[in-house]
Order: structure tokens, then sequence, then C-alpha cells
């Protein structure tokens, strides 16, 4: 007899059940999932698509990191929010040959899915409380992420000022050359695996968000899913502010081993690249001295200012001012694929 | 130029706003919603598919229906558990040429779509928190409910106990029977709009749902999404009992007007139709005279008995006993589609 949607929900819950934080008092196999809220927080509500074909093909992405990848994106919001992670839900469609074990990469896509899930949700101290389960053609994800902040240090988009530096996490674009490299079937090397790993196992940055929330060091914050040059329009729109960023400030990634340096472009990579779940944020001028190079081993770089005047444009070496066109991922604008 | 997804979240966002609650602290475009939990109340979660080809047809179901029952049934799993729905987070995936209005039916289906979706979000006090879109083939909706209800109140699938009587609101297989008139092309008629009105625009049983749980008078609870003969051994299973259904006392639909009458089996309709999102729940013997025949113009019903041998049979005018085997709607079982 072929596997019942009671049967998959048992599955699913069986594997990513782990020792809950006891203020989920129901998860999974209700109608709905109970949670406990904490006084003096409020709650964080985010939610992310991840699906086939789109953001991940089963061809090219091991299952374990489409399960952690499709939580650690949505995690990345709460990040930036400046919050911590509580619980999520998982949506998710599953054609029948997934769930009915056919010959091929289908046979253990599920277990290796919800493997790569459950080291997330314990990495990340985020259990899993429900779901909902369908068949599909295509394998669907749907992740909402339930977080929690302090009362009162939400970090918006909207607070940048004129005059505020800019500031960004980790190395921008190193996800999207990690995709270079994982297409181009490069084997493994030190300095390829860094670039592949920021691909297919982002880590939300968690414990910068919540430290630059608590010191209300930043004024403003989003995290970084679609690229710089997608992403910062956006920062400053809600701010209705403009940015001057300084090219050669970025945290570019290092050129690939054995694939074509003909082709590298770093700054390119770094403005437009998508998926680095890095943080970009704003801090007053009289704050910029707090701001550490490094938090907890993640690089943190000073890349450019917050202006009055509402273009937003790169300055280069030789000082030319360039706009910045919006030329990240725009799932509406692209046909591309992940 | 073509709309990008920036301009599509605005469209949308513009579309189902309107007067916050005041504790949405903050709604959609920025990376989450933030809420205000409300003291001495748990939080619910959950979340339910509504896709294209499975739970709906375009050339079949109005846009503004799609918008209506896309919440309507993510708030039933609220009503379920006795609460009250605080926010919705929507995740749209769109195909191409329903964002940048080809010709047809996809000229209008977004902007009929959120009017429904608003209407039912007013309806049900349920205001849009925020959510995720991207570029899909067909159309993709998961939509994840957040609710309350005061701490200790929530009933759950698991509190039926041998002996308590088993009741539901409404009738039930009105929502496949709607399916069926719409599917035939049967003109108006007072009998059939009830039946389409059930299919297309849904109501959860929200005031019942709390005023049981606010009594304590239901042991346990569900809603009845995928048919009685699949629902009742869920909520069985869950309280490791069994039941016993007299189906005499079903409140069945009544046989539709201009359809052929010979395929009309009022009773398989009431065990087995999916959709109704009526509330099944249990209630002690000696509380059952505290159960009205109606509430607030709503039947409620009671269909038989919890029992402690494990299986689960319907009872025949004739006395006779037959198993309940659960022909209900299963997404992993049938290739059905809606």
């Amino acid at each position: 007899m072929k596997t019942g949607e009671d049967e998959l929900v048992q599955r699913i819950a069986k594997a990513l059940a782990f020792r809950s934080t006891g203020r989920l008092t129901l998860g999974m196999g209700d109608d709905a999932a109970l949670l406990k809220p904490r006084l003096g927080f409020d709650a964080i509500l985010s939610c992310d698509w991840f699906l086939e074909g789109r953001h991940f093909l089963p061809r090219l992405h091991p299952p374990d990191s489409v399960g952690w990848k499709c939580l650690a994106r949505a995690i990345s919001d709460i990040a930036a929010m400046g919050g911590q992670p509580v619980c999520f839900l998982l949506s998710l469609g599953l054609p029948e040959r997934v769930v009915n074990q056919d010959k091929g990469w289908t046979a253990t896509w599920l277990p290796e899915f919800l493997r790569g899930l459950r080291r997330a949700a314990r990495r990340f101290g985020c259990p899993a409380a429900g779901g909902d389960t369908t068949q599909t053609r295509q394998i669907l994800i749907s992740v909402t992420v339930i977080g929690e902040v302090q009362t009162g240090l939400a970090t918006r988009r909207s607070g940048a000022k004129p005059g505020d530096r800019i500031f960004v996490s980790g190395t921008l674009g190193q996800a999207e050359l990690g995709l270079q490299i994982l297409r181009s079937g490069a084997g493994p090397s030190p300095q390829n695996d860094s670039a592949l790993r920021k691909h297919l196992y982002p880590e939300p940055r968690l414990a910068l968000g919540r430290w630059l929330a608590r010191q209300r060091l930043a004024g403003s914050m989003m995290d970084i899913s679609d690229g710089l040059s997608s992403d910062l329009p956006r920062l400053c729109e809600a701010s209705r502010t403009g940015a001057k960023i300084e090219a050669a400030k970025l945290p570019t990634p290092k050129a690939p081993v054995a694939t074509s340096k003909t082709h590298f472009d770093a700054l390119r990579l770094a403005l437009n690249g998508g998926d680095d779940y890095e943080l970009l944020f704003t801090v007053r001028q009289k704050d910029v001295a707090r701001i550490p190079r490094s938090f907890q081993g993640v690089p943190v770089t000073q890349i450019g200012e917050i202006t009055r005047d509402r273009r937003i444009v790169t300055v280069g070496q030789d000082k030319t001012i360039k706009p910045l066109f919006p030329r990240g991922w725009d799932p509406f604008r692209k046909n591309n694929e992940r």
C-alpha cells in the first residue's frame, strides 16, 4: 500500500523531533501548534519559498543542503530584525516519486532532506512546530519561522539617517561564486570549499544581529538575500535616503581555484550575487568606533555612507561615481534558475 | 518594463491593507512582521497549502473564492483549537502571465484574488502581516495563520474518552456537493446556492469553537477538512479510542436541483466529502444537555459515541454495523483534483 498523508506526517514528525524548549506545548500532529509567548518580547514572523527548479536543482544540490538552506534563509530574516528563532512550520509539497521511493535520487531524497533540516533546526535552536504536506509535481517548500525580540529592540529597514555609515558582515558574492563552482563541477580545495559551503549551508548571522540590536548600534538593518545592488535600495527606500558605496572597500570573494579566471569579476559578484544571507546595517558616525572588525570570526566591514541625496551610487578608486542598478536576484525579472 | 518583485509586493500590501489591530507593530515591507503577544494567551500556529490544479482550478473557481478560501481553511484550524485568529502570512507563487496581465482570465486574476482574500481577512479579523512572493509555473499559495487562545483552554484531538458523545457542526458533505454542482454547470437556485457557497466561501466555525473552549465543553476537537471518514480516525488515534457513528443522525445535504438524482448519495457525501471545515468534537455525557441544537444559526448535531473498542464503525437504521474506512481527501492516495 502506498504512503498516505498521515504516514508521511508521522515520518516527518519523527525525523524532526528533538528535545523541545518547553514553550512549544503542542507540536506536530494536531490541527495547529501551541506556543507560549515570552514576557517582554515581541513575536517575529517571516516566511520564505524554496522551490525545485527555482531555488534549487535536485541534480546539483544535495538534499541535506536543501533541508539546511530552506530553514537557514528563513531564519536570516529573524537575524536581520535582531531577534532569535523560536520554532518553524514546514509546508512541504512532494511528488509521488519522492514519497514512494522510486529508483535514483528520489529514493533517498526525503530522509536526507529531513536530516539537513534537523541539523539546521538544532544548530539554530529552532524546532519544528508543525506544517502541511500535499502532493505536487515538483518539490515545493515554504518555511515560516517564528522568532522573538525584546520589545523595542527590533531593528528595521527604515531607521537609516544621512551620514550613517553602512556596514556588512562576511564576504559578499561568495554564495554566488559557490554556485558557479558547483555548476562547473570543480573538485574540492580549501578555497573552493568555503564558497561551496556558503552556497549550500549558509549561516544566518544571529549572534551579530542580536548583539547589534541589544547594543542599539544598528539604526537600520536587513539581510542581503538577493544581492547588495537589489537589497540596499530597499533599505534606502524604507529610510527615504540614498547611499554611497566605496567599491574598493567591499569584502569581495577571492578567485576560485581551477575555474576560468578570465570571467571572474569579484566586484560584480559582491554587488549582484544573491544568497549571501549577510547583514547590511547602518551605524551613527559617533558609534562607528564601537563596531568591531570581526564578530565571532565573521568579518564586519564598513562599505560606505547613507546620503540625503536619494541616489544610490558606487565610488571607484579613481573617485568616479556610478549609479548602482539593482542587478541581484528578482524572481519576476529574470528567468534564472538556482 | 515588467513588474518586479518589489512592485508586486507593494500591490499586494496595498490591496490587503486595512486598519491594524495595533498589535501588529510592523507589517509588510520589512524583513519580517512584529507582533505583540497578549498576556495570558498562547499563540496558535498553522499553515495550509492551496495549489492550482490540486485545491482549485482557475477555470472553475472564481479568483475571489480562491482568495477567500485559502485564508478561511487555514483559519479553520484556529477555530478547531478554540482560538481566534490574529494575523496571517501569505506565501504566493505566481506565473508571469498573472503578474504581467496577459489576456483572458489572467488579466483580472490577481486583483480579484486579493479582493476575496481581503474580504475574508476583514470578516475573520485576521490582517495580513507579511509574506513572500516568487515566480512559478502554476499558482502556489501557502497561508500561515497565527492565532491565540487563553492559556489552558486549547482543545486538542487527544482528549476524547470512551462514552463521550460525538458532535459535528453544520451539514457534512455540502461542500463536496457544491463542487459537483459547480462541475455540472447547473444554474443558480436557492438550494444549489447554499452548497455552492459552502464550497466557494466556507465559514470557519470560530464562534462555536471559542464558546466550546471557554465553557470547557469539548473534551476533544478538530475541524473536518478531508471528510469525516478520514478525520474521525485521526481524532480517535490521538485519543486512543474508537467511535460508533449513527448513520441516520448524520446531518446530510439535500439533493440538489436540476442535477442527476440517480447518483445522489447523501450518506456517502456526508462521510467522505471534503472541504466542509465544520467542527468535530466530543462532549462528556453529563454535559450533553448543555450543547445547543444550533449555535448562531449553525446546526449542532450529535452523531455518535466514542468507544473503548478501537474500531471505527457506522450503525445503520437496521442496526447493522459496518467498519468506516477513510475515503476522504488524501493528496497522497488519490489523483483527485479540486
